[in-house]
């Protein structure tokens, strides 16, 4: 068994509690949360410790806080040349401190606290300083996930870019959508559908092969309609900026 | 048996051909194709005509022609006060020619000639100039698809442009991601399940209420890092815009 502490008690944490809770490959020594009740439902609760001098031996801690509290949290960790990863898809090896060997441990997907989530399919993004290392967490990433990557800092950057456009700006064109609807008295439900089959799409065709609709088409009557037909200035703006984009192909401007 | 006639060959044409095969409500009496070939492997042969004049008698006509094509079509129709109907969710029903009784018969979905679709699914957005002929469309629509909606062409117009965000729009933020990723040698393959699960979140939560990301949480210093780090000025600008959409949340600017 591969014994892991976790430190950090957020909708990360508490996700990788559950998937180490159902891994053979894995055995949780300790999670470290400054508030022991807010675990208390998925650990046992002696394992559960709030004070850095309780921390046990373990080959793999687990820094999984918010982004700009990792590097002040690994400074703390009172040991060293231990494992030591965050799970960041925004911060870099290097805001780990450097007494550990340091790593990155990184599910590429969004966590919401009341949604119950399939690990075995999320990506697992890792970063080691050594292949020894990486062996560790591939074991365990490959323990509760089918999809195991190495990804290097500048690669995860990239990754974490690309998915701000993908997952975040994706969403706020849903709430678009979903405004337009509600001001024209139409139900949203309609619209479902259609965002399924765009996002199921891209797992036969490239988005660019797939991309339909009046920009692709160059139908500026079309665009010119929906234009007049918007109310927001905000809307107007973002259809003007993305059906140039397309029409454009990507070209680097 | 409700007796239908199609006219046109294109991608909504077939796919109609397909689904009202299975139906057994409905009876497909004639397919008018300018090319008889095009079509020759859906329906038979003798029921394929390329001339006005063959028009045999029909419960409803349904023209499924690219929107520019509808008006010109209808007008050539050879008869009159029958059911004629457009599939179109951009042109409005007064494009149909006033000699026959109008109506809107349009499948909300994206159809492309290689992917299969499940027509059970499809939302069927449908308008008639009264009851009657309402309930004719409803019969045809239900016996193909579970989701049957009574939409105006005000409400038909909303559901074109929101249909335009969160389709052809999202579909374009797909591409930008695809082209961050190739960019900087990662695999699109470690993105796909975050995309799929950003699209079933909707069936549970409301999109403003799913929203996450560096702009929800204004958070400026990762913000400043990814405009840093896009090299495409079309990028940029996109980047830029759907931030400050996302920190004004909707407010009608």
């Amino acid at each position: 068994m591969i014994r892991i502490t976790i430190i950090g008690s957020g909708n990360v944490a508490q996700h990788l509690i559950k998937a180490f809770s159902k891994s053979e490959v894995v055995e949780i020594v300790q999670v470290f949360s400054r508030k022991k009740e807010a675990l208390a439902s998925l650990v046992s609760f002696e394992k559960i410790v709030n004070n850095f001098d309780s921390f046990l031996e373990a080959d793999l801690y687990i820094i999984a806080v918010s982004d700009n509290a990792i590097s002040e949290v690994s400074k703390q960790l009172p040991f060293q040349n231990r494992v030591v990863v965050h799970t960041s898809g925004a911060a870099s090896l290097d805001v780990l401190d450097a007494k550990n060997r340091k790593g990155v441990f990184y599910p590429l997907q969004t966590f919401s606290k009341n949604k119950e989530i399939d690990f075995s399919t999320i990506p697992m993004c890792l970063e080691a300083e050594n292949t020894f290392d990486y062996r560790v967490l591939e074991s365990v990433a490959k323990s509760i996930s089918q999809a195991v990557y190495p990804i290097n800092s500048d690669q995860r950057k990239a990754l974490h870019v690309a998915a701000v456009f993908v997952n975040n700006f994706t969403n706020h064109l849903y709430q678009i959508g979903q405004e337009i609807c509600k001001e024209h008295q139409v139900p949203f439900e309609v619209l479902k559908p259609l965002i399924q089959e765009t996002a199921q799409k891209i797992n036969t065709l490239a988005p660019a092969d797939a991309q339909t609709g009046p920009a692709k088409r160059k139908d500026s009557t079309t665009i010119e309609a929906h234009l007049e037909y918007l109310t927001h200035e905000n809307q107007k703006n973002i259809y003007k900026i993305l059906t140039q984009s397309i029409q454009n192909n990507g070209k680097k401007l």
